[in-house]
Parts: C-alpha cells; structure tokens; sequence
C-alpha cells in the first residue's frame, strides 16, 4: 500500500485521527547529556503512544540545533517509531527549486536508516518545488499555518476573491491531482490546516476534497479537537497534531487518550 | 562589525558582488567514496575562489541528501570557508513557527564549529517565524525565486494591487526595519530575488530599499550580470549567486573573473 492508504488504514485501526509530535525542548528534560536525553525522551514518548496512535511527527528543528550529532538521534527516532509500528512525518517545512528539493527528498525518503513516510514542505516556490517530494514519497504542504504571524500573508485577499491561502489550497489540489494515490481515494499530496483557524477550515476543505489534512494547534497553541470538525471527509483525513500538550503531560498516556476521545466525537469514528 | 556591514566591506574588497554557490551533484563529480569526493571538491573550490568573491552560498540540501555525515562535511565546509575569510551564506530555506524557527536559527548560527553568516528562509509563515533568524544572526527571506514554478504563487495579484512577492516584499521591508544594522544603512533581513525576473527587480528595489538582495539565477538557470543591474543602490546592495555555471566550469577561477568583470561594468563599481 501507498502512504495514503497506509495512513487511513492506520487511523481506521487506531480509531484515532492523531498524530503526536515529538519535539524536544532541552530545559524541559532532565538533567544529562543533551543527546542521550533527548534520544531517551523520544523512545519512551514511542514506547508508550505506538498502540494508541497511527503517527508521530518529528520537528527537525529540535534535532538540527545539535548538529550531525542531533540529525542522528532524529533519525534514530524516525527508526525506532516506524519500526514499531508508526507512520512517520517528518516535519522539515523544506522546499527549494526542483533540483534541490530532489535533494531534499531523497534526505527525506531514501534513507533506509531514517525512514520517513511524509514530509512537510513549503509551497512558496510552486509546483516544481513540491513534485520531487511526490515522486519519492507523499507530503503535507503548509497552506494556512497555525502560528499568529501566518495571517499576515496568507489571509491576504486577491483580485479574484480567494485569499492567498485559498490559492495554495487550489494549487495543492491541482498538483495533488496528478499524485492519486491508487489504492485510496486521497492524494499524495496532503494539506497543513491549522486547527487555529476553525473557521476557515470548512473552505478548505471544500478546496481540497482529496487532501490529508495534518492539523497542528491542538492543546498548547489554542485549538481545541471541535475546532477541526468540519475537516472530516466521512470521518477521515484528518491527522491532528499535538505535541508539547501530550509529550510535556504529567501522563502522556492519558493525554492522549482523552484527546482521543474528544476527537472520536468529533469525528463520529 | 554586524553581518550586513561585513558584507558591504567584503563586496567593496574584492570589487565583486557575487557568491559562488557550493551545490556539489555527485554524478558530476570523480568517482571516489561520496562524501570525500564532496567534501574535497568545496574545499577546492573555496581555496581557489577566497581571494576573488566575498561569499559562498552552501546549498543544504546537496549535503543533507547523506544525513548526518552529510551535514557534518556542510559543517565542515562552512568552516573551512570561514576561516579562509569568506562569509558563508547557509542556502537552507528554513521557516517555521516561533519556537521552531528558534531552533533553526540556533543551528545556523550557535554552532562554532559551522559557521554561518547569513541563512535563507521562508516568508510563509510570516513575522513570528523570521524573527528569530534575525535576534541571532541575518537572513535573505525569498520574495521572488528564480525558478518557473515560483511564478504561480508569486506574481498572483491581491485586490490592492500588489503581486504576492509585493506583499512580501512589504513585509521583509518592514520587519527588516526592526533589524536595522547600526554599522551601516542595511537591515539584517536580506532578500532573495531571483535574476531571472529582470522585469520587476526595480519595483521591488524600490519596496525594499535597505535590504541586501541575493541573486540567484545567473548562469545555468538562465540570468545575466545585466539583468540584475536595477537591483544595485550606488553600486552596492546586491550578491549575485552563480553555482552550477562557476563550480562545473572547466576553469572555475577564469568562470569566475568573467562573471565579476560583468557584474563590474553593470555596477559601475
């Protein structure tokens, strides 16, 4: 199966449309080497979450600041969770002219020893800048982020009435037409919605019938599990992604599960 | 001296406003173990090249591609151009929320063991993801990139009458006058303008009149020195990037001295 389909599949068995993001911030772990810290922080968050939910992201950013050294402990992650079990979205936000996001690419996708299985990218450079992503594996582009300064640009209106992220919406799904996946009824090309925005979601979505929404903004950035509701498609292609509200818990398990639980209402899963 | 300051030094020394992009492809180079192939293909070409431009640009994605060995001879690279005087621009299009772009920038620029001056990122998410690029160091935001597919989203035209890359244009202005450099009349938030749109580089000189513009697109993409000639404020202000056409060039240093002795008569420098 594709990654699209793997994805369903995942969130059909988990009965959970989540995936928690693994993003460690240093003084919020304990004392030790910073490495092995953060390495034995992410396996356990793993270890404990991989049969609640169908996926983790890792923010690359977290890792990147450490170097090789830390590049090797996401990719470490990335091994641990997709062997046990867990699709992996690499959150990079990459995206460069088409050559060098080929590069990217194969970073992201033909590493046997960093296995992701989406990515997320940019859709600043346009289409060739996002292809070589689909060609090697399946990604998430960023269309309206969660982040307050997002709005700035992309609530922008054009002379034909959409917003500047309703044209991303539109581009997304006129180049995830040409990335179906065969074995389900979703792209390749996925959408990153944040659920800060409820009430510019239903649009999008309209935008993007065939599209993977992943939804950051759950829990520490202000959104809230009914706020993505109108993004389901059946009860379906939505990944909401908490991070530091579920992996900074005094009990990340029952986190999870009671935003699970809020979610499953919502998506009458 | 701040980075926007040594960068106008550095232009005014060596009479060229042109960064040498370190892109290495591995089936252009010699057979041979990958990363050493790679890594003494840069150091060659930053030996030969230190004492005729004032920058090289280290595309991340051509590393990267090797995961963590890959970026430790980026790492390397960027040290050994550092030490030989050069300022390194880190082409890593980076872009994130707040707290995500503060790990970005913390790995472009808290690292002494790889360091660089300026580092490219991604306006899409506005303000509060640029900004921290800008409290550790300084950064050429894309506004208008050089290659075809960036067209789409960028020349869209908003209901006021500006493009996209306008828009952004204004926001890079603006942000950047947060980030004025005490040591000269630059901000520390630079753009990046592809050469291959000569046709709106005045107008977006003019909504960016203090930001240093990186040039990509001379050479193999398909720009010349005189397309970029609005983009110069008395001579100064602009870093044009050639890659592919310098490094692959049968005599780079010669490839090079062309280049320079173009951009010269353009400038009037």
């Amino acid at each position: 199966m594709s990654e699209p389909a793997l994805l369903e599949s995942a969130v059909r068995r988990t009965g959970a449309p989540l995936c928690v993001g693994i993003d460690p911030i240093r003084h919020r772990l304990p004392a030790g080497d910073d490495l092995q810290v953060i390495r034995d922080f992410g396996v356990r968050i793993v270890d404990q979450l991989a049969d609640l939910v169908p996926a983790v992201k890792i923010q690359s950013a977290c890792y990147e600041r450490f170097g090789p050294d830390g590049i090797t402990v996401r990719d470490q992650l990335a091994l641990h969770a997709s062997q046990a079990g867990l699709i992996v979205v690499l959150d990079a936000k990459r995206g460069d002219i088409g050559v060098s996001s080929e590069h990217y690419a194969a970073s992201a996708f033909s590493r046997p020893s960093a296995p992701a299985d989406w990515v997320t990218i940019s859709p600043y450079l346009g289409a060739d800048g996002m292809q070589p992503f689909l060609e090697a594996g399946a990604a998430f582009a960023l269309v309206r982020t969660s982040n307050p300064g997002g709005t700035a640009l992309q609530t922008l209106l054009l002379e034909d009435g959409r917003t500047v992220a309703h044209a991303v919406a539109d581009m997304v799904h006129e180049l995830g037409e040409a990335h179906l996946d065969p074995d389900s009824k979703w792209s390749r090309l996925g959408a990153v919605v944040g659920a800060t925005h409820a009430a510019e979601i239903a649009e999008l979505r309209e935008r993007m019938p065939k599209q993977w929404f992943l939804m950051p903004g759950v829990g520490a950035q202000g959104g809230s599990a009914s706020d993505v509701a109108e993004a389901f498609v059946d009860g379906m292609g939505v990944l909401v992604n908490a991070s530091r509200s579920i992996i900074y818990a005094g009990d990340p398990v029952k986190a999870t599960q009671d935003l699970i639980q809020s979610l499953r209402e919502v998506a009458s899963l």
